[in-house]
């Protein structure tokens, strides 16, 4: 089976992105996960721009790792300086990992333009730097910076700095398309050249700003490139790196080349959204392969034919990428998908039972008074335990009341009084906020915190609002949606009102009640 | 120049996502915004399963539109059903739009094994529907479900299906990517077949399940498609379907393919905000072209390279797309583009005013702290009158007191006393709700009735609330749309705060000043 390098550049092109910034830590524990994926390099750093990189390269070095090589990332010597005199190219050797990635101009407007340097000079600086890094052993990547762009200006050019790279000794060519602009009908010509050219191993690095950076990769592979480098959720500068989310997957379960051991494709789902926690980034639900949307089926007749047989709607099985089919829950979903779900509350029910029927008939009744199930499957559980009379409430509300002056001294303009009782122990307590509906969640969660610690583990991630009978205006019935996290998962609930802190009530408590509830299965579990 | 005709099925496969559902006023809307764009075709609804849409094509046959055909979507007959008889087909005509378009497999699994029929009645299916549809005088769009996957398994019978269509009389065969797990290259080669051997258009649909649907678009025009459909944003079922707003500039900037008029192309980043915030997603300030941080530069050596060249690390020019370059951290967007609406206000100002200055200054801050006037034109026109000295306020506010109690007796939970001054004379007054927002609105409106009788002609339509920044949970900043109406016209208004009253209460209060500024406008043109 045809070989192909699988190159992560997330702790380096990746931590370039809008917002991203890794501690050491963070890196490790990536570096990690990557290793165990089995991806064949990690450049995790460029130790001569960034000192805190210095002190990740010297705790990773007593990783042991299986599959990964580790990569330190830096360019070529300045002009006109000794290569041997070069700081930025001394540091990679103190990073003492066993390959280096080097990157030099192949695009001759930017020797003239911006290094303002002579075309030979270049070339110079290009062999320069892989022979010294080639007599300090070192396995050497060399990415050529704006290769494509440069190739439609000057081909010969840019074919003399590939050439200047593979006589010094680099091991990989790396074809870069630094601006992203280019088509994959170009990327494959132009790979082609590179590849019937030299005999060194051909690479390619894609940047998304045309939104085909995978297609672009692949396209590279097809053509003959044997590394092919990305980030995990293509996370990068402007519109991102190409994303080895995809590209893995693509290669591997459709072109049968090898990227990564079989056995580890189903890591992939989880290395993503753990690189995107760590990353503190929004994970991409709709994401090819791995997303939560990618094999979501809502239209009733996709839902029967996807019942009927899965590859009706289905490019790939879900399982072998770890992520899995959900069928939504909405009024358009038949009646076998929702029996899938209430029976994972209760296994022992099937489609004759008199409490589905049940569960249907309150189920219409929510759709009609707006609830929509689709997103919010932690309230969509919580109803049919609820219905089943299996579910012990954790509390009572007595009565709850919110105060809002306008205006107000220091954004501070809320405050909430709220009453609850636990197995009949009174709470009464209030709280201030920034708006009724924080003011609200502190009071809820300060009166409950005392008969359950664990609420404090749970993060509101999101709200969202719909307004369902726009025409009654602002007497309208509103939607609330809100995802909560902890350090376990992600879950949505939704609350339905016309007043929207009420909604935003109900919302929360459902999170809060979907929290302890699950929390009580876990323990159970784990005894 | 070669003409590829743009065809959106925004409102009809992008409102399929998970999460997406648009009021008759929200299709109107966005119809109105592709037509301006300048797409060739708008897939806007599929009559027969849905009653909504019947009521939205009864609508849109009322607008005037200078560049865009609505198409209403349906499926082939029914299996063994006389296709005068098919109530969906009839539904087809019912819509009353100029052209249509039906999809029928193409894949014989799917035939045999989904639908249960013979290959030969499938054929007579697709023959019948479209010389129903070509009879009654309709430009049809064959829609060849699961085409590249039938083709691989089938390429006779897949073929015959096209031949079947091309014989009845359609107009464009469109080869779909159903599953969206094909590659560029044999999109390429497939499509490349299909023009050969018809003489009718075809056309590509492809989804992004592996994260190539710009890519296999592109690809399949290379190939010699001449209809290209998708949607904007990307927005679609599982992983969306192809990106409109990445592939008009790839084939137009790119390829040098005509989809939508030259000057045209610079509204495109505004349409693309447009539908995200009506569709009420998230968006992707990662996407090519539109997004806010496709041309972002933040690595210092990209910022030095970019100032003196921005081809160093820039595909094109963003201004070409409606976008920015955004060097520093600086969120204006569009200086031209913002200058144009400003002159609305006072023709007399032009780009090197001091008042231009002092109003993007502001602009700037209230973007940072979370505002986003690209649907919200009438809060953008308060704010420059109110920077220019040129609006007088209507009233003062002195304070509000919102009083919210739970468990209410009847629904009418919240009550706000408020208290106001017109030219000096002092109004306080109180109103009951369904929650706080609606007793603010009935308290305001109560208030300034007297002084303003004609506030009683607005009417609130649509309310729309997006939380900024998540991870604060319940004290995030909330950004509050609110879309009124008079018997004139329609117009958004906004409001940002940690408190979703407060932001409620500022977009309230923009949407009645507007109101009064309006009016005055009018009986000032009336005079």
């Amino acid at each position: 089976m045809t070989r192909v390098f699988a190159y992560d550049s997330t702790l380096r092109d990746g931590a370039q992105a809008q917002g991203i910034s890794f501690s050491v830590e963070d890196k490790i524990k990536i570096v990690q996960r990557l290793d165990e994926l089995g991806v064949s390099y990690i450049e995790a750093g460029n130790p001569g721009s960034n000192p805190k990189d210095m002190e990740f390269f010297r705790r990773v070095a007593d990783l042991k790792l299986n599959n990964a090589k580790i990569i330190a990332f830096g360019s070529t010597r300045k002009v006109k300086v000794a290569v041997e005199q070069d700081k930025n190219v001394q540091s990679l050797l103190d990073a003492a990992t066993p390959a280096v990635a080097i990157f030099g101009k192949s695009w001759d407007y930017q020797v003239t333009d911006i290094l303002r340097t002579t075309l030979d000079e270049n070339l110079k600086m290009i062999g320069d730097t892989i022979s010294f890094l080639k007599r300090h052993g070192k396995e050497v990547v060399f990415d050529a910076e704006h290769f494509f762009d440069g190739y439609k200006a000057n081909p010969d050019y840019a074919l003399q700095t590939l050439k200047a790279a593979a006589d010094a000794g680099a091991d990989t060519l790396c074809l870069c398309d630094t601006n992203g602009g280019t088509f994959p009908s170009d990327v494959y010509t132009i790979t082609e050249k590179a590849v019937q050219q030299f005999k060194v191993q051909i690479g390619i690095h894609c940047h998304n700003d045309s939104e085909m950076a995978v297609a672009n990769s692949v396209a590279a592979v097809q053509a003959g490139a044997r590394q092919v480098q990305g980030t995990i959720n293509g996370i990068g500068e402007r519109c991102g790196n190409a994303n080895l989310c995809s590209i893995i997957p693509n290669l591997q379960l459709k072109l049968g080349l090898k990227c990564i051991p079989d056995e580890n494709m189903n890591k992939l789902t989880s290395v993503a959204r753990y690189v995107s926690e760590i990353a503190n980034t929004t994970y991409n639900e709709k994401a090819a392969y791995v997303g939560n949307d990618a094999f979501s089926h809502k239209g009733g007749m996709h839902i029967d034919a996807v019942s009927k047989n899965p590859v009706s709607y289905e490019h790939i099985n879900p399982e072998v990428v770890g992520n899995s089919r959900h069928i939504l829950v909405s009024e358009v979903a038949g009646r076998s998908a929702l029996l899938a779900k209430i029976r994972q509350v209760d296994p022992s029910l099937n489609k004759d039972s008199a409490e589905i029927k049940h569960i249907l008939d309150h189920l219409k009744d929510l759709e009609h008074e707006g609830y929509q199930f689709e997103t919010a499957e932690s309230s969509f559980q919580l109803m049919v335990r609820k219905l089943l009379g299996k579910h012990r409430p954790f509390f009572d509300l007595h009565e709850y009341e919110v105060n809002i002056h306008e205006p107000s001294a220091n954004g501070i303009n809320s405050s909430v009084l709220i009453k609850i009782s636990v197995d009949g122990q009174e709470e009464v307590t209030a709280a201030e906020g920034d708006g009724p509906v924080n003011a609200l969640d502190k009071a809820v969660r300060k009166a409950l915190e005392r008969f359950y610690p664990a609420i404090g583990e749970i993060k509101l991630t999101d709200y969202k609002v719909r307004v369902l009978d726009s025409d009654k205006a602002s007497a309208a019935k509103v939607r609330v949606l809100i995802e909560s996290r902890d350090q376990h998962e992600s879950w949505t609930t939704i609350g339905v009102s016309t007043d929207i802190v009420d909604a935003s009530w109900r919302a929360l408590i459902d999170s809060i009640e979907y929290k302890l509830v699950r929390d009580e299965e876990r323990q159970f579990l784990a005894v």
